[in-house]
């Protein structure tokens, strides 16, 4: 069946009614049908206002948590659907979640370009630096407000405080080399901004950091709640030919979700904006997904977080309420009320110390006590003996990752984050980021994002200029960093079979991989070139360092400076 | 089945364990038993905290909305259940809803008591009155906090301002005659609170009435969010030999539910306790429910809202989105969110002015957009001409209400707030309240509270004083009042067929009966005896007064003081 949007009043003029609750009842419509249903959007622009807007009441992994959102495409409950755009132009109008995709399957998503009214964020320019200060001027079309405690900006009808700079070179349009979150954070905290002038902003206080004049300077505001795309317990979704200018949060953030294509889904800067940044968080984001992640001829650039996050979650185990129940605690706040297992899903006990495994059970139900608490009940006993503060993954919640002919760059923090234990393959991408360009963690102390690795493949990639903001955000190129203290101290590594091979690094800094806690870890036939395209720093003197490791294998390499080296568990090696 | 909760734990003894995890084990135990299930506490004293409590995102009818809440009993999805508490004590910790009942049906619960810990008021005594101040001393064992806007009293670790007084007579253990809501709401705002020594308080400014010393002061504070029972989408619910002292909202709220029995629910005050205050809000409130609401051999005393009442819920037309659609609103913000109507349920269009009904028509599918807004889809087209502001009302979801052989007294407001097309019989009470004993209204302007009668008999209850607080909350013993101006206007009245047989009036004033817009009303074979319990006042001299009342009928009544007369449709009628 296909349905066209023009059916229900909406044909892309240029009258910027709100199309929301036209597109609520296509929907509907959509939903009611048992055949396949294609729903098409004449080229044109579409506005989307909160008012009339689906509300829900989701927990969104990785965002701030709390409240109802208000959704423009809630494609919620559909089976064998496509949303074909063939060119329109979305356009949101405050906190808004564009697409919530939820207990759907077979859904594909093409042909449209997402974006913002004013997206949440504002930036200005550097005008003047000294030792002590530095000046910069708003834009002249932006309604601000300077109050004792701080800059204000609007977004969605609430004035909210700034509470972060970055500071952005305008020639490479990224985070300038050092920077870092030095102006966010924490460290704004220390930094007192005053008006000297309608529009000119002058910063003082305890700064770590001096923007040149001349730089851009983006000002984070509003908090982490509104994702481009939420993906909720779905299976089979793709997202092809789309682009997304901004987000008030992630980009796309899937969570339970089994098999999701992105090809051609471009998270990047609205040519003729001059804007420096999209998304305020990560572009992609998978918690506890399965099946396989395939990324393909994507750009994720400027976002305010990492390009790729894939993970798990783990849980811990609060306390045993009977031999074949366990009450657990989504320990981080950002992961509160994750449909975190379901009947049939295979867990794994984890001590907490070495994250090693040591027992696994099969569910039998997850009861949703509260956000926080939930209700583990097994087929069977679960061991006699736990240890305090042990955590439980699911085994059968982890995605392989296929990414293939991506560009990412130009964003804040670091590449693509992969922990999970399915079968990984980067092949063919251009990563450049201000932190690591690939870091392979995995902790049970703050994040708690589970997934330790069993078969990466790193091939083909060119790598072009990563860590300029070093020391934030990684060490090296390739950052395998699990938080485990003395990893040593284990009988087993917590990741395995990492292989970087016949991939380019083009790099100012000689560190290319760091690494502990891996049981095999190949770096091969890659090919590694000096850029000049930043000062030296400190930081890693070697090509490699790991500890902890066994089974490395290191041939096969050609530096453009010779004499490179490797550190291997203590003990210098030549590459 | 036989469920004990000694199986899970709990066996009511003195070590004040937290029971919440406990109770959804054995309600999830319960929920997957495909028989009869009885879930059996022994006698005995329970606690529950938020902690470890389910969580959930309710709309309450008639409640403050937003935001989650916390439950003791998850009572969802059961089939065929009964909680026997066998005299077991259920205290409460803070901000919880003890019951949630949702999508339930032939659930009996019996057998126990509700309590909070420490309840959501304070209470004082009042020490000195002058013309322009009184002080009031706060008990001595209650933390409070004195700031410059005024007093703060702790509930479930939150501090919560004041908002509103009551001057209660220490005697009577009701509202002081003529207190009313002079020292709360918008009155309060013009007070203002100092504390002149240690745990005495003195109240100044515009003082709208002045409260005697040795009369109570009981004080409120928070929100309306949590009542004791939250009834939502179920069918066939018994709640006998059940007492609730106290709950931070009303005592028991159901809303879109078939059939409700409540039998010796009392919602009373804590023997020896002191306390001047049960619930916070109306003992019972039933919204858009169907089948027969039984209510038997209750006592509703005390709450700070009135002991029940019943009704529908007219939502407004905004915009006709296709021939068989409309969109419509919730009016009153305390309505968002409920489930108003369901595919198969009648709709009546309801002229905003006269309330008058004008079409009829069926509902296809009811889509929930937001907590304000849904689509409605009927089977046909909806009228072609539908005036602006105009109404919908459920015809399907309206209850029969029967209430026999109950007490309600000493609250603040009124009595038995009934608008439902049902039969209602009213027999064999004994009924008090500080403003009408019985009000019978409607209206689409603030509360937007539908449901014409149709079928009402009071027959055979005893009033004991009523109107103690006129003018507020009333004109009369029994008022019925729906909002509509000039009622002479419309071609039809909006009230039908009501019998006032056979009554006992014990009164310190003479105004029993006013009403307007009605087709049929009946006082007859009455007993009126003065009690002389307060002094005279103004107000509404003759014994009935009614406008825009057609077939009237006035006979056999029985005056203690001769010469009584009514004022029907202006003309006096002597009785």
């Amino acid at each position: 069946m296909r349905i066209e949007m023009a059916e229900f009043g909406l044909r892309g003029g240029e009258e910027r009614v709100d199309a929301t609750l036209a597109v609520v009842r296509a929907l509907d419509a959509c939903r009611n049908s048992r055949e396949r249903t294609e729903l098409i959007f004449a080229e044109g622009r579409y506005d989307f206002h909160p008012e009339r807007a689906t509300e829900f009441a989701p927990s969104i992994t990785n965002h701030d948590q709390g409240g109802t959102r208000k959704t423009g495409f809630p494609l919620t409950c559909l089976r064998d659907f496509v949303l074909d755009g063939q060119g329109a132009e979305f356009v949101f109008h405050g906190p808004m979640i564009p697409f919530w995709l939820e207990r759907s399957s077979d859904i594909s998503l093409r042909n449209f370009t997402v974006d913002w009214d004013r997206p949440m964020f504002e930036q200005g320019i550097v005008t003047e630096a000294t030792d002590t200060s530095f000046d910069f001027r708003l834009p002249p079309d932006v309604p601000y407000e300077m109050r004792d405690d701080g800059l204000y900006f609007e977004f969605g009808g609430r004035r909210l405080p700034v509470w972060g700079l970055h500071d952005i070179d305008p020639v490479r349009k990224t985070h300038a080399y050092g920077s870092g979150d030095r102006l966010s954070w924490s460290s704004f905290r220390k930094l007192k901004l005053q008006e000297i002038e309608p529009g000119l902003i002058r910063v003082t206080g305890e700064l770590r950091h001096l923007p040149e004049p001349g730089h851009a300077i983006t000002m984070r505001f509003g908090r982490r709640e509104n994702p481009g795309f939420f993906v909720n317990g779905c299976a089979n979704v793709a997202v092809e030919n789309v682009t997304l200018h901004h987000a008030p949060g992630m980009g796309l953030v899937a969570q339970r979700t089994a098999g999701l294509t992105l090809r051609k889904f471009d998270v990047k800067l609205k040519p003729g904006s001059g804007r420096l940044v999209t998304a305020t968080a990560d572009a992609v984001h998978f918690t506890n997904c399965r099946g396989t992640i395939r990324i393909e001829d994507c750009l994720f650039e400027n976002q305010l977080d990492d390009p790729c996050n894939v993970h798990g979650v783990y849980v811990r185990i609060v306390e045993k309420v009977a031999d074949d129940k366990l009450l657990v605690r989504f320990e981080h706040e950002m992961t509160v009320g994750l449909e975190f297992a379901g009947p049939g899903d295979a867990l794994k006990f984890v001590s907490r110390d070495s994250l090693l495994p040591y027992a696994s059970a099969t569910v039998r139900s997850w009861l949703p006590v509260n956000a926080e608490l939930a209700l583990i009940s097994f087929d069977g006993p679960v061991p006699e003996e736990i240890g305090e503060r042990d955590v439980l993954e699911n085994e059968t919640w982890n995605p392989d990752l296929l990414v293939r002919g991506c560009t990412v760059r130009a964003n804040r923090a670091r590449g693509f984050l992969i922990t999970t234990p399915g079968k990984v393959l980067l092949e063919g991408n251009t990563i450049s980021a201000p932190g690591a360009g690939i870091k392979l963690s995995g902790d049970a102390n703050s994040w708690f994002e589970s997934g330790a690795v069993r078969d990466v493949t790193i091939r083909g990639n060119t790598f072009r200029d990563c860590n300029y903001c070093w020391p934030d955000w990684g060490r090296a190129v390739i950052d395998i960093d699990p938080e485990i203290e003395e990893p040593e101290r284990h009988p087993a590594a917590y990741h395995r079979n990492i292989r970087i091979e016949d991939n380019d690094f083009i790099t100012y800094a000689p560190a290319l991989v760091y690494g502990h806690s891996v049981d095999g870890l190949t770096f091969r036939g890659n090919r590694i070139r000096e850029s000049g395209s930043y000062p030296t720093r400190e930081g890693q003197e070697t090509a490699i360092e790991l500890r902890a490791v066994t089974e490395a294998d290191f041939s096969g390499n050609r530096f453009e400076r010779a004499g490179q080296s490797a550190l291997l568990n203590g003990e210098e090696v030549p590459l």
